[in-house]
């Protein structure tokens, strides 16, 4: 029987976390022949909750869940962790500024990174969630000096599904059907959307769509699609989120398909004029666990100007948590 | 390709069926290379919500999932439905008497039962998880001429799958070394959780507990898990009954493994002295997706006493709704 694959979950009784912990368990991130044990982090106040997540994993009586460990001590919480998903974040309460948001979850995610360091396998990956997610993953990497920053990165796959399934109801196709999607720059409002070389079936998308849907519906619909659910729901995504967290993890531990990429916030290596070390989406492929940016993409100015908008607001954004960087 | 399987989910935007329809959707329940169809319904004044489930599974560009129908009217929502997964029910509201609670959720289940007659495919299978879930998979048949009363069943796998989780906790085994594990009788406290056909890894599982723990500590424990799991969420068992239903449904279409059963209340044939029709949870193998009776488990007089109080209730649950049985 293969070694089971230890699995770090922040936030595990929130939202996300409970649409997460469950998918992970069942088998849906590694295949259906590796055990897995999860490792579930959560605030001391929402302890009570998670044990009713341990009870409710246990009531599944899935064959592929070793163990399961709960736990609000960080040490614990990321032991030998293979894999460190920290989606536990503070949200904006009222009244509060942007750049105390920042600092805020900056403080938490460096405690974060220096734990990882501390308690993790060597060849953790790290995938952060929580937002500002890009800054957040930063932050990890630069307190955690004994691991490899290029493995931490920040979620724009939920972007990246959400731009496939827009794709795919608009020209009438099956998301399978689509290849080279690609979200570039920050997890916010700022991200671009790029179907500049996605293929449906192999034909060009912009010989199917116009660039002037592209420009007016598309890209504002991926960026705002967060509060478009929110408003339907009443609750931000959860389970897409979730969803997108296995795909995400998965293709790391996996591979992507020979033609394809995907998008992940990865640490810039300066790839299409990015500043060094800013988390920053780009298309990539993944093979043995190791991601490569894709290269040579023609980006016409239009393309550029977006980069270069997603690019200065993760600059700011560092600026802000400047002093918290190692 | 194959055809798609078109799954029917009430209540879709519940906690259960929100942990439900990704799943399915995401090809836990019919494999990795079956497509679906969703067709969730939900009450008029949950649509938004429900709306929000669709952008959400849309959002996840799931390659199986080929279409998504929302709706509250039952005659598009069970239209040619293969599988159809009865969630919504009326909850006990405070002041309301037993017998209240059954009698409006026996008018629900009647009427579903027309539609699903009247829209479903011929061979659709029926799982009711809504409470009082016997009862009203009793009722739903009744109201299905046209259809086999034997693909009619409710739900006891959850009561199942806690019965390995605590078994294999208690006996430091993993739960794929147990086989044979029964629930009788009503989804209720009076089901009967018995270990006494159990194996782990072929050992009779009564050489590795006492009967004392069973009857003490297993039984009640297994009877109650519900309320325990709300004390410690604040919230009832969602993510592990979908996973439950995702075990049921994937064991009625795919079939149970080799000298090894599951619990399923199914329609009583006369099996074990439980009175012809009654909806009652047994031992069951599955082939070629019809569920057979476990024959001949040898019950002694203190499971036959279980069995019994577990066949009276269900018995006075019928009364109470005889007169809408057709």
């Amino acid at each position: 029987m293969k070694t089971p694959i230890k699995v770090s979950i922040t936030g595990a009784a929130g939202h996300i976390g409970y649409a997460l912990a469950f998918r992970v368990a069942s088998g849906e991130m590694f295949g259906p022949d590796q055990p897995v044990i999860l490792r579930l982090l959560e605030m001391p106040q929402a302890m009570s909750s998670l044990n009713g997540v341990g009870m409710e994993l246990e009531d599944c009586a899935l064959p592929l869940l070793h163990d399961v460990v709960l736990t609000d001590d960080p040490s614990i919480g990321f032991r030998e962790a293979d894999y460190a998903i920290l989606i536990g974040a503070k949200p904006r309460s009222k009244g509060m500024e942007r750049n105390d948001l920042i600092t805020e979850n900056a403080r938490i995610f460096s405690a974060q990174g220096r734990a990882i360091n501390d308690n993790a396998s060597q060849n953790v990956r790290v995938l952060v969630v929580g937002n500002p997610a890009n800054t957040n993953a930063l932050i990890a990497a630069s307190n955690a000096p004994d691991l490899d920053p290029r493995h931490f990165t920040a979620m724009t796959r939920l972007d990246h599904n959400r731009a496939l399934g827009q794709l795919a109801n608009k020209t009438n196709s099956l998301v399978a059907d689509i290849t080279r999607m690609t979200i570039w720059g920050n997890h916010s409002m700022t991200q671009y959307p790029d179907i500049g070389n996605c293929l449906i079936s192999g034909t060009p998308a912009l010989e199917m769509v116009t660039r002037d849907w592209a420009i007016d519906h598309f890209i504002p619909r991926i960026q705002r699609r967060g509060a478009e659910i929110i408003e339907a729901r009443g609750l931000s995504s959860a389970a897409s989120a979730a969803d997108a967290v296995v795909d995400h993890v998965r293709d790391w531990a996996l591979g992507t398909p020979e033609g394809d990429w995907v998008s992940m916030s990865v640490p810039s290596d300066g790839s299409y004029g990015i500043a060094e070390g800013v988390v920053f989406s780009y298309p990539v492929t993944i093979k043995d666990g190791e991601c490569e940016i894709v290269q040579g993409l023609d980006l016409d100015d239009f393309s550029l100007n977006r980069l270069n908008i997603s690019r200065n607001e993760l600059l700011g954004e560092r600026a802000v948590i400047e002093d918290l960087l190692s």
